[in-house]
């Protein structure tokens, strides 16, 4: 079924204001969260997000506190406030040391989820900044070489602002996620390529085998190996906060997550970026352009949600 | 053959006094290009760096002059001199930047190839420095889903400081560079993984079948690709220099480079990163690790050099 965008927020900030959320931070989660849904990212749910909040990981009061400033970088603790709540306050506050500086920083520690890490690649790109923002995340991949899931998959976002569309690139450093293989083995069809290892240790494109043994692949092999490693070592540093190795293992009880936030003023992104894009050759998509389309289908036909979930969320 | 390191030093110095460079200059460049060879980069040679001076895609006098400056972040213009002094001089300036304002950032347009990149992390990391650096190059890898080069491998370097040793990882957006294809080959092995496209458009381990293709593989497949192209359009964005569509397509003729130095001071990354080293599990190294130990045995016992190329570099 297909909800019309007001009423999927309209739905979602009330289930927040009776959560207890301020009425502005309601408004504000309430638009993250319809915002990820209507681009069409449908894995990053709310249900989760409200049962770490009964288990006590989110505290939904809790706003970032300034730590330290060195002028232009920042550390911030997020004082496991709600994750999108807190990525959005250190985006904007590295918007803000942006335009004072040309470049801003925030290292944010002691944070939760960001649920989609784009969005604070839409938000630097809608306020004419570049943006590059990354997480780490619980153990979930195991390093190239290795068997045991000692890297997090570590979402990076790269954000660059058009304005016929922002390009904005939100990766992993898992060739694929649970969630992808979720999809996948649920319509009976194989990965595109190989996404992990199965019980024999040999690279397959089987996502249940994958499933079975959580040994996923680093995008590029070792080369996604080592910059998952480099963005722990480089978000834990700076923000003083909590690396992989020291966060829980498991999706409910993931808190206390270290974070990056960047954000430059590039003066003008015209006419390079057009330019680039028309250079890629015929039919050859950017990162973010399939988003536009979505959204704007969405905005126009309703926004996908699933019917039981939403039955769900209409009960008070 | 194993060469003395000070020999080599003062070798690759006198070659380049001869070119005309001034006493400083060619101690740097000399030495960048020494210790390159001392790590075990062997690829990236003097040779190509004469004819490039030859050509006159490099102008061997000219330094980068201050283009405009917001503050943390400047525009340089490199004025097409050697490309491994410039980019010293920008991670420099970056690593200053970063003195008076937490980080600093240094946005250089018109330069040449840098050589090896990883050599401007080693440099913020000895500074005590978080380094992050990219460059774009000439149109070497198809995108994702296309099959002209339109991208450029557009190599990216992160570098954390560590008393013991630091972590640096240098990694093009290819899964292996035509250097590493060239090697195998001459070996007559197959790639560990699949490295490109063959002439029937099957992913393929054959080095000499991607390199009559010329179509490599993007690391982590449509990943790398997306991360190709916004490296590109944020170094030329913000340094308002070419993007890879721009440069010539010939290692001899490349020139007018976009590059990005980020420097960060980081306080300090003890005991962060020896922990999270320490977390990764047996026998799983980290990047750079080789390049240590590469580096200590070559110190020792001489840096190896190809015998032909040697004599070639005693001739006046």
């Amino acid at each position: 079924m297909r909800i019309p965008y007001p009423e999927l927020l309209q739905t979602l900030d009330a289930i927040l204001l009776r959560r207890g959320f301020t009425p502005a931070r309601a408004a504000l989660c309430a638009r993250l969260f319809a915002e990820t849904t209507c681009d069409g990212v449908y894995s990053h749910g709310l249900n989760r997000f409200l049962r770490t909040i009964e288990n006590g990981a989110i505290d939904i009061h809790a706003e970032p506190a300034l730590a330290s400033s060195a002028g232009a970088l920042e550390r911030w603790d997020g004082r496991r406030g709600p994750g999108n709540l807190n990525a959005h306050a250190a985006m904007a506050r590295a918007v803000s040391l942006a335009a004072a500086h040309g470049i801003g920083c925030v290292a944010l520690s002691n944070t939760n989820h960001w649920m989609r890490g784009g969005s604070y690649g839409w938000q630097a790109a809608d306020a004419g900044c570049i943006g590059i923002c990354w997480t780490n995340t619980m153990p979930n991949l195991p390093p190239w070489g290795g068997t045991r899931p000692t890297l997090g998959n570590n979402p990076l976002v790269l954000a660059v602002p058009r304005p016929e569309g922002h390009i904005v690139l939100d990766m992993a450093m898992s060739q694929f996620s649970y969630g992808a293989l979720d999809s996948y083995r649920r319509r009976g069809q194989l990965l595109p390529v190989d996404g992990g290892f199965d019980a024999a240790g040999q690279l397959t494109r089987d996502p249940a085998a994958i499933e079975e043994t959580r040994r996923l692949l680093p995008a590029g092999f070792w080369k996604g190996s080592g910059l998952a490693l480099l963005l722990d070592l480089i978000a834990a540093t700076l923000a003083q906060g909590q690396a992989t190795h020291q966060i829980a293992p498991d999706p409910e009880l993931e808190t206390g997550l270290s974070q990056i936030f960047l954000a430059l003023a590039p003066g003008s992104t015209q006419p390079i970026a057009d330019q680039i894009l028309a250079s890629l050759g015929e039919g050859i998509r950017y990162p973010g352009q399939q988003v536009l389309q979505t959204r704007a289908e969405n905005l126009t036909q309703g926004v996908p949600v699933d019917p039981a979930l939403w039955a769900q969320l209409q009960t008070p």
